[in-house]
């Protein structure tokens, strides 16, 4: 896959690691970055991410054969459908949301045939924002996923396959809402137990967390409001999640409240057989799915 | 601080630790080890973190001036009660178990005048077990908790102080339910919760996980029947802080259920303020405590 020209809606964390990625490994010519402050894109200018920058995407995505939305999902698909009477014969559009299914479905059948969206998600990034903590390697050998669904256009979806492979990333192609509702137990509701158990902490005993804390809760430093809008969008598939959690939690309370050690301890190694599976390498992304 | 002979009930990753860190920091003429299992003892000789190794606690622990007990923790008590007939006057006993009022209320009144027993719990660790994972700076910069209460004495309580201090620890002194209750929040309740987190895992959606996830569930691959006694000995707090927990948790449903976005927002954004706190230097163990 060769791009002449990419460009990135978001110069964040996510689109400027795309950015730098694919000018590394000579996946675009040249990158285009679309952002809300200036500040922000002269820093995504300044570590190499993109190679010009505009601050609205209706004038830099008319340039591009391929654009990538990084924006919150809950703006994504709106800033698609006004780009895309401007756009390029055959542009391929997709995303980097980390919920699919509303996205995907609010832009089923309001593209324009000269246009292609096909929906991702690379599983990668951190609680960290700003393209100065972009990495040309933050996909490398993390899964990207690439949704499908009866109206995607097949050369669109390999195209897109190909954009993520380019990047480093495994692919996984699924529907949009079985992406989701595996999110939200992988990611979406571990963000907000996080949270939960950060809120509860008197000012007493934070000066008591050690490792153990600082990682079970890394992830509650992530923007509150980028969240909140992936909550909302996931809500659904998240509060099933949190339905499960209640359930599973209750199991261990009943335990607790009985003293019933040969319960707790079963709780506890059925707990640590899943959590150790998940660092197995045998265990990967595609066996865990039976693919 | 100088001692002569120190012995190591439990060489483990913490024994295992407090054997080489005391070595190479002097604090320790000789370290005898104790453990259940001659392979195990064998690593500890191998890594060079106790000297002499012992099968039974009570030969071992008669030779020194101070003994640690790093084992699990509704053993502990048991296994200082059994040694204390035999032991040197004046001896130091501590521990370096995750709960402290039930150990410490189990020895309370019961030990001969000779033998001083003080609790503590070094706030450092990890989900690996073993000696071969022992670290002679795992203690460096870290928290140790050692607790008083009104029948401490308070020479006992000093040394035990410089113990931790010697091997890098920064110490604080408070009586053990503070201890447990502070530690149910910010250790108990975060790994149950990471067990539960993980055993509501689908295998479908296990090649779904990041890092976010796999962070926020590090803790869940800890030793079973060692986390078992901790839960059981702190139910109570523990059973506290489930009920927090789940009230932070109803509020969040709630926010999600009927889509309300300031809330949500409000509620992560607060997280987010207490979670970005606990990495800021200036937010010491004693800031935070108001010391």
């Amino acid at each position: 896959m060769k791009i002449d020209t990419l460009t990135i809606v978001g110069v964040g964390l996510i689109g400027g690691s795309i950015g730098l990625a694919a000018k590394q490994r000579g996946l675009a010519r040249r990158v285009l970055g679309v952002g809300r402050q200036q500040a922000s894109l002269d820093r995504a200018l300044a570590c190499g991410a993109v190679d010009e920058v505009f601050l609205n995407h209706l004038e830099a995505v008319p340039k591009a054969e391929v654009a990538v939305f990084c924006t919150p999902v809950d703006l994504i698909a709106e800033q698609v459908l006004s780009a895309v009477p401007a756009c390029k014969s055959d542009i391929l559009v997709t995303d980097a949301g980390s919920t699919k299914a509303e996205i995907v479905k609010s832009l089923q059948g309001r593209l324009p045939p000269h246009v292609h969206f096909v929906g991702s998600h690379p599983l990668a990034g951190s609680e960290k924002r700003g393209p100065e903590h972009a990495d040309g390697n933050l996909f490398e050998g993390k899964t990207a996923v690439v949704t499908k669904t009866n109206e995607t256009n097949d050369l669109a979806l390999n195209r897109t396959v190909e954009f993520w492979r380019s990047l480093g990333s495994e692919v996984m192609v699924m529907d949009p809402e079985t992406h989701d509702r595996a999110l939200a137990l992988t990611s979406h509701l571990p963000h907000l137990v996080a949270s939960a158990l950060v809120s509860i902490l008197t000012p007493r005993c934070s000066g008591l967390t050690a490792s153990g804390f600082r990682d079970t809760t890394r992830i509650a430093a992530g923007d509150p409001s980028m969240w909140t809008g992936i909550l909302v969008q996931n809500r659904e598939s998240l509060l099933a999640g949190l339905d499960r959690l209640d359930a599973s939690l209750a199991q261990f309370r009943h335990a607790l409240e009985t003293s019933d050690r040969p319960t707790l301890n079963h709780l506890l190694a059925q707990a640590k057989r899943i959590r150790d599976a998940l660092d197995r390498p045998s265990q990967g992304a595609h066996d865990a799915l039976g693919n």
